[in-house]
């Protein structure tokens, strides 16, 4: 494979060798994974950013239609957005969020985006890698904004906070003034809190919740990468397509604002580190099922579940055995 | 320290000398570990098994009130009982389960009650070890039941559903037909499901939740370690000590039942080898933070934050560096 041509397409904005580059990214094959590392490398001397917006919220919010209106409108504005899935679940459940376009068929048939759903993965890892390299390209490709889409569930909320500059949580109308369904750390994550459907009957539902996260937010702890207001909850309608430039008007503001004060930069300097270590930790991880380890571990469990030496005697041999390679 | 001597003080049933054992496997210090671990092993040689009953519920469900009059019938019989806690929190929320032995008066003056408190300790990897080895130090001493208790928070539940024999959930009665805070994978680990407070004002309440979770409970998918009828849920009364005895025959039925079917000894072996994993890839980790793989995983994510080499490159980097030793 000729790496040096790939990225070359990527960096000029071919939209077919975009495509075939993160189908290499997703690949778990030994030769793709060391020419996807080789390839991520080389485009990233182009130094390109895009903002990189994770947006989480449980099905059922209205999400597809949330970025099918958002996605649009920020094409209207000249920009050209790629959207990106994260699914840990999608190989289990079946149907994987994004998989199927025709959701977006607007945005999908705008030259100016950019739509690639979620692959058939179960492992966490595997996806965040995939995830993040996907995102590497498509800022070398030249998208101004990278939306990473996530459904609610557990884990990757967390892995999509270490890759994007800001989390957005998409809610439903509540009934009552519950905060229901969103756990506090997921809260704790969110630079901006989109309350969608405020629109018809669910108008008023939309206001209250709104203004319950509102003071939800107040009370949490001030994070020294917010400016004076951050973060919000507001109210938006994709159905009606209203308060998306507000929306983007707050997000841009704080974007903005964080580049100015240098937390943008540390952030991005502080999620590298984080990845660099992640990969370290499933590499080591990872090596105990292959090759001599992996007879070793295999052997040294049999007698544990034997009865016939202890898990942690056990461990503690494997562990000299290993660190002598 | 005559490890040895020690073994054989705990082997002999002297609570003292298993007071002293616990604190010496909840010590993270080097030598104390190397001591623990064959403190661990030397006692496993007397071949004693006791009933590991897992016990979880969320703060207000009356877990104290229950472990002080379930512990008390037990002893009852004749039965010695050890209490233990898993809190992975309590470093962090100050009070922590169990801290306060006055709120289990009864069972803590009981000579045949066993009762030791959560350590302060955050990491979920220490918690869990100390635990399994603080449980096959009570078996060594001679208890026929070990009690774990644990609060429904995250993985706790996972920890001990791996070191227990049996997993038994504690509700409250419940408003209405919910079926609110407790997860599905928390319910699929359940054995047998209590409702407590079925006394009183409550108990109305309580038969419902009961008969709600009963039918949650049939609708899980049929496991090949459970005879006809489990898991199963029942209303007690930790307050008026009603309920007890025939919750403890469920448990023994349950046991008796995977014991003659091989359950038992299986599920034994699949732990200790879960355990015995999970250790060594604890070990590898740890091992990051040490020596000279400390400095290295230190410069090269200094590179990575700087943007000089991409995460993934110097993962690769890293991970070489690492397997030549």
């Amino acid at each position: 494979m000729d790496i040096a041509a790939l990225a070359r397409s990527v960096t000029d904005g071919d939209r077919r060798a975009l495509a075939r580059a993160i189908t290499l990214v997703e690949s778990a094959r030994a030769d793709h994974r060391a020419a996807a590392r080789e390839l991520v490398a080389e485009v990233a001397q182009a130094g390109r950013q895009a903002l990189r917006i994770g947006l989480s919220g449980t099905p059922g919010v209205g999400k597809s239609t949330f970025i099918e209106a958002f996605g649009c409108f920020l094409t209207g504005q000249g920009m050209r957005v790629a959207v990106l899935a994260v699914d840990p679940s999608s190989a289990r459940s079946g149907g994987s969020i994004l998989g199927d376009k025709t959701r977006m068929e607007r945005l999908s048939r705008d030259p100016r985006a950019f739509i690639r759903p979620s692959p058939s993965q179960t492992h966490l890892g595997g996806v965040a890698r995939r995830t993040r390299e996907a995102v590497a390209l498509c800022e070398a490709a030249g998208f101004d904004v990278v939306l990473i889409e996530t459904v609610g569930v557990g884990q990757s909320e967390t892995v999509v906070a270490e890759i994007c500059d800001l989390f957005v949580l998409l809610l439903a109308p509540a009934g009552g003034d519950e905060l229901q369904g969103v756990k506090r750390g997921i809260m704790e994550m969110a630079d901006l809190i989109l309350v969608n459907k405020a629109d018809g009957d669910l108008k008023p539902a939309a206001l209250r919740t709104q203004a319950d996260y509102a003071g939800a937010l107040r009370l949490l702890r001030k994070r020294p990468q917010d400016p004076e207001g951050f973060p919000k909850a507001m109210c938006v309608s994709a159905l009606e397509e209203a308060g998306l430039e507000r929306a983007w008007d707050e997000m841009r503001t704080l974007a903005d604002w964080r580049r100015a004060q240098g937390h943008w930069d540390r952030r991005r300097a502080e999620q590298a580190r984080h990845w660099f270590e992640e990969e370290v930790r499933q590499g080591l991880l990872a090596a105990l099922a292959q090759g001599e380890a992996r007879g070793l571990m295999q052997a040294l469990g049999d007698r544990v579940a034997q009865g016939a030496i202890t898990p942690d005697q056990a461990a503690a041999d494997a562990l000299a055995a290993l660190a002598q390679g």
